[in-house]
C-alpha cells in the first residue's frame, strides 16, 4: 500500500513546484507587462495549444503578447531568471508544429506588435514589426504599385515574423525566391534580451551572414523585433496555361524541360487527378477531370515577354504530349484557374474526415519516379494520396487521406508520411520545402543529416541560446535521438564537438 | 647586465620551442601527405606570405597543398593534435588579406584540388573542386552554352573556393547575385576534420541555413572540399551603354532611377574622370576624358528584350542630364567599352606608385552626397583618389593613390580608407561588398556592428571552431579589439555570453 501513496505524494509535489513557478512567473510578467497583454486562464491559453498541425497539443503556463521592443526584451529576461523556455508564436498557422507550446513554458505571440513602420518606394523595400501580415504589406505598397512576393496559401492570416522563422514558401517563390531572398534586414533579440540586428539593405553585408541562419531557425535562436523586406513592382500582365496530361508520368517530365529552356515561370504547378476531382466540385475551376495529371504555368511581366513566354512553353507542354491546353484569355479566367490549386486543401476534407500534408523536395528532374514511388507506397500503406504541388520547384506535398477514429489510422498515415520523406532523401532531395521541421519532422532529420551535422545545427543553436530558452526541442533532433533513430552510429566525440548539453525533454 | 642575458635566454627558449614545433609539424605532415605537396623552405613559402594586399606578409611555418579529401582531413588533424593554426588558401588574389599566414602556423593551399567533378546541363549546375579557377567554371560549360555568372575582376585566376570563403562580386553581380546567390551546395571539412554538407541541390534544405553562414565566413569556419554552384544560360545578346555627365553628382543620381523604372542592368559601373584618364591611354577603351562622370550600363538577354531596355535605360540618363549617350555597335566595341573598367586597377599604377583599393557599401540613392565626400577627405588627408565601382550595387571601390616611400603616406592611406568606410556606415551602408574584412577592416567591424553583434559573430565562430585552429584573428575582432577601438563599451556580461576566448594573438 506503500507505492500508491509515494506515487501521489510525488504528484502532490510536482503539482506544489507547478503552482510555485506559475505564481512567481505571474508576478514577475505582471512585472513587466499590462494585464491585458497576459494571458493565464485555460480558456484563454486554450487558443495558443496548437499550429497548423492540429495532431500535435500542449497547453503553455501562460501566453504574452508584448506591444512593443521593450516589452519583449523584458519578457526574455524574466523568463530567463526563472529559466522558464519561451515558444516565439506569429499566426500560429504553421504545419509543422513549431509553435506548439512546450509544458513547463510560455508562449511569446507577436500579434500585438503589427505596424508598418516604413515603404520606401525609391529603395523598394517595407519596413515592418513581426506580428504584420504577409498580405498587409502588400496591400501597403499596393500605391507605389509594389507588392511583397513570397506568398504561402495562408498569407491573409500568416505574419512576417512567422514567415521569417519559417523559411515560408508559396507559388511565386520559383521565380521570386523564398523568405530568406526578400528579407534584408532583421533586428531580434535573443534569449538573453540583447537586441542584435541581422542584415542590411546593402547588397553584402561585412561579418557571417547570421541574418540567413535566422532565417528558417523555426524559433530556436531569437525573436524578431523589426524587419526589412523587398518590394518587387506588380508586373503589368500575369497569364496561366492549364495543361492536361493522361500519365502523371508524362505531365512530370516537361517541368524540367519548361526550365531547361532557359524560362522561370512566375508559377509551376501540378495537380493529380485525385487532387483535380476533390476539387473542381468545390470550386469549379474548370479543370480537366479526366486528366490524369494537370500543370498550371504562369508567366508575369511586360505583355510582349509574357505572350512570348506562354508560346514557348505551350510549345514544350506541346512536345511533351498535353492532351489539351488552355491560357487565361484574361484576368478573371486566370483567378479561376488558380482557384482550385489554392483551395486544395479545404477540399480534401471534403472528401476524407482527416488529412495530413507532407512537404518534400526533389530534383525536379526525378519527379516522374518520385511520383511512381509514393503510388506505390499507397497502395502499401493502404491510404489514399493525393499530389497538389510547387512542381517548378521540385517541392511536393503529397495529402495522406485518412481517418483518425478508424483505429490505427494516424499512425499509419504519420508512418507513410515518413516513408514519402526518405524517399525524397533518397532522390536527393529535402524533407521539407517550405513548412519547416518543427516537432513533426524531428525523426526525419535524422533521416535527412549525419550526426556531424545535426552537431553543427545543436552547436549554432547552443551559441545563440546556451540554455535553451528558445523554442527548445523543435527542428533540430538531439544526438540521443539521432541514436535511437537508429540508421548511424554516433561517435561519442561528436558530443563533445557540439557541447551538446543534457536535453531536458528528450 | 643580467636583464640583456635573461632577454636572450628567453629569445634563445623561443626559437628553441620554435624548432620543436617546427619539428614535430614537419613528421606529422611527412606522415599524411606526399612530400612534393608540402612546401617548408622560405624560398619556397615566401610566394605564400601575402595575398593581394601586399602591405600585410607573414611567413608561414609551412605551405600543405593536398591532393585530396582524405589528405586535407588529415591534414586538419594533424594540426589539431600539434595545436597549430591553419589558414586556408585559394589562389591568393583576395584584397583584404584573408589569407595572410600567421606566423605559427601553416597556410592549408587547395589549388591542387581542381578537378571539375561534373557538369549537369539539364539541372544546370556544376560540381567542383575548391581549387577550380572561376572563369575554368564557364569554360567547362561552354558547350552547353551556360556560365558561372559571378565575376570578380580576378576570375582568371581565384578559385571557386576562395569565391565561396569571401563571398566575391563582380560586375555582373547586381542581377544575377553574389557568390551566395551561385552556391546550391558546400562539403567542407570542419577544424576537427569532419566532413559536413551544406545546402542541397532543392529549392531548400531543413535545419538551419549553415551554407550561408559559411559563404563568405573567410576560412574561419571550415575547408570547402566540394561546391556544386548554378549554371546560367549564355544571354544571346548583350549591349552596353557609356554615358557622359558634367558632374560625378549628376552621373550619380540616374543610378538609382535605372533601378526605380524597374530594370536590372547586366552591370552598372560608374568611373571618373581621374580613373577614365589614368586608363584611356593604357587601354583606348574611347573613354570621354572630359566629362566628370561615365557610367557603363549593360543589357543582356534576348535581342528584343536588350533593345527594350538599352532603349528605356538611355532615355532615363538622357532625362538625368547626360552629356554623351553612346551604345555598343557590336560585340567588339562592347568589350572595347569594357576593357577600361576592367584594367582600371592596374591602370593606376601608371600614374602612382602605390594604390589602396576599398570596398564599402552604400544605399544607392546616397551615392552622389558620398562621392562628395569622399572628394572632402581627399582634400582633407591630402590624396588623391579615383573612384571605379559597382555604381548598381551601390558598391565603392575608392582607389586611394599614394606614395608607399613617401613617409607617412601609407598610413595616411589607411586613416583616409577607414574614414571613407566609416562614412559608409554612417550612410546606412556597410565596410565591405565583396572583398571581405581579413585582416583589414577588423577596426571599421567595431565602426560597423554593435558589441553584442560581434558577440553573436564569436558565438557562431566557436560553435565550429572552439580551439581557434582556422584562420584566427581575421574577420571578427575581438572584444578586447573592440574595446580598444573605443567607441563603444563593452559590457562584461557579452564576454560570457560569446563565451569569448582569450585570444591568442590579439
Amino acid at each position: 500500500m506503500n507505492a500508491p501513496d509515494t506515487d501521489s505524494e510525488l504528484r502532490a509535489a510536482a503539482a506544489a513546484r507547478q503552482r510555485a513557478t506559475l505564481a512567481a512567473l505571474r508576478t514577475a510578467l505582471l512585472a513587466v507587462l499590462p494585464p491585458h497583454c497576459l494571458l493565464f486562464d485555460e480558456e484563454d491559453t486554450r487558443p495558443y495549444e496548437c499550429d497548423g498541425l492540429t495532431a500535435y497539443r500542449q497547453l503553455p503556463l501562460a501566453v504574452a503578447l508584448p506591444e512593443n521592443e521593450a516589452q519583449v526584451v523584458a519578457v526574455l529576461r524574466a523568463c530567463r531568471e526563472l529559466r522558464v523556455p519561451i515558444v516565439p508564436r506569429g499566426a500560429g498557422t504553421g504545419l509543422s508544429g513549431g509553435a506548439m507550446p512546450v509544458a513547463e513554458g510560455i508562449v511569446l505571440s507577436t500579434a500585438k506588435m503589427n505596424r508598418i513602420v516604413a515603404i520606401d518606394a525609391q529603395a523598394r523595400t517595407a519596413t515592418v514589426q513581426p506580428g504584420v501580415r504577409n498580405l498587409a504589406i502588400s496591400e501597403a505598397a499596393a500605391g507605389h504599385r509594389l507588392y511583397y512576393a513570397p506568398d504561402p496559401s495562408s498569407q491573409i492570416a500568416c505574419t512576417i515574423g512567422g514567415n521569417i522563422a519559417e523559411n515560408s514558401g508559396g507559388v511565386h517563390c520559383l521565380k521570386y525566391g523564398l523568405t530568406l531572398h526578400n528579407v534584408l534586414r532583421v533586428r531580434m533579440a535573443t534569449a538573453d534580451g540583447d537586441i542584435v540586428e541581422l542584415g542590411s539593405c546593402g547588397p553584402d553585408a561585412a561579418g557571417l551572414d547570421l541574418l540567413a541562419v535566422f532565417v528558417g531557425s523555426e524559433g530556436m535562436l531569437g525573436v524578431v523585433l523589426e524587419a526589412t523586406v523587398k518590394l518587387v513592382p506588380k508586373p503589368p500582365q500575369a497569364s496561366v496555361i492549364m495543361a492536361s496530361f493522361d500519365s502523371v508520368v508524362r505531365g512530370a517530365d516537361p517541368v524540367a524541360d519548361v526550365i531547361s529552356a532557359g524560362i522561370i515561370p512566375a508559377g509551376l504547378e501540378m495537380m493529380d487527378r485525385t487532387s483535380a476531382r476533390m476539387v473542381e466540385p468545390f470550386v469549379r475551376a474548370g479543370y480537366d477531370t479526366d486528366a490524369a495529371a494537370i500543370l498550371l504555368c504562369e508567366s508575369d511581366g511586360l505583355p510582349e515577354e509574357v505572350e512570348e513566354e506562354i508560346a514557348r512553353m505551350s510549345a514544350v507542354l506541346a512536345r511533351a504530349g498535353a492532351t489539351a491546353i488552355a491560357v487565361s484569355r484574361d484576368e478573371a479566367e486566370r483567378l479561376r484557374f488558380w482557384s482550385g490549386r489554392k483551395n486544395a486543401f479545404p477540399a480534401a476534407g471534403r472528401i476524407s474526415p482527416d488529412y495530413y500534408c507532407m512537404d518534400g523536395t526533389i530534383p525536379r528532374r526525378r519527379l516522374a519516379e518520385v511520383l511512381t514511388g509514393i503510388d506505390a507506397l499507397a497502395v502499401e500503406y493502404g491510404l489514399r494520396c493525393a499530389n497538389v504541388f510547387h512542381a517548378g520547384d521540385g517541392n511536393l506535398h503529397p495529402l495522406i487521406l485518412f481517418d483518425a477514429n478508424a483505429p490505427g489510422e494516424f499512425a499509419r498515415a504519420e508512418k507513410f508520411g515518413e516513408a514519402i520523406l526518405a524517399l525524397c532523401v533518397a532522390a536527393g532531395g529535402t524533407i521539407t520545402g517550405e513548412h519547416g521541421v518543427g516537432i513533426e519532422k524531428l525523426d526525419s532529420m535524422c533521416e535527412q543529416f549525419t550526426v556531424e551535422e545535426i552537431a553543427a545545427f545543436i552547436a549554432v543553436k547552443r551559441a545563440f541560446d546556451p540554455a535553451r530558452q528558445l523554442n527548445p526541442d523543435k527542428a533540430i533532433p538531439t544526438l540521443d535521438r539521432c541514436a535511437q533513430y537508429g540508421r548511424r552510429k554516433v561517435d561519442a566525440g561528436l558530443f563533445k564537438f557540439a557541447h551538446v548539453p543534457v536535453a531536458r525533454h528528450a
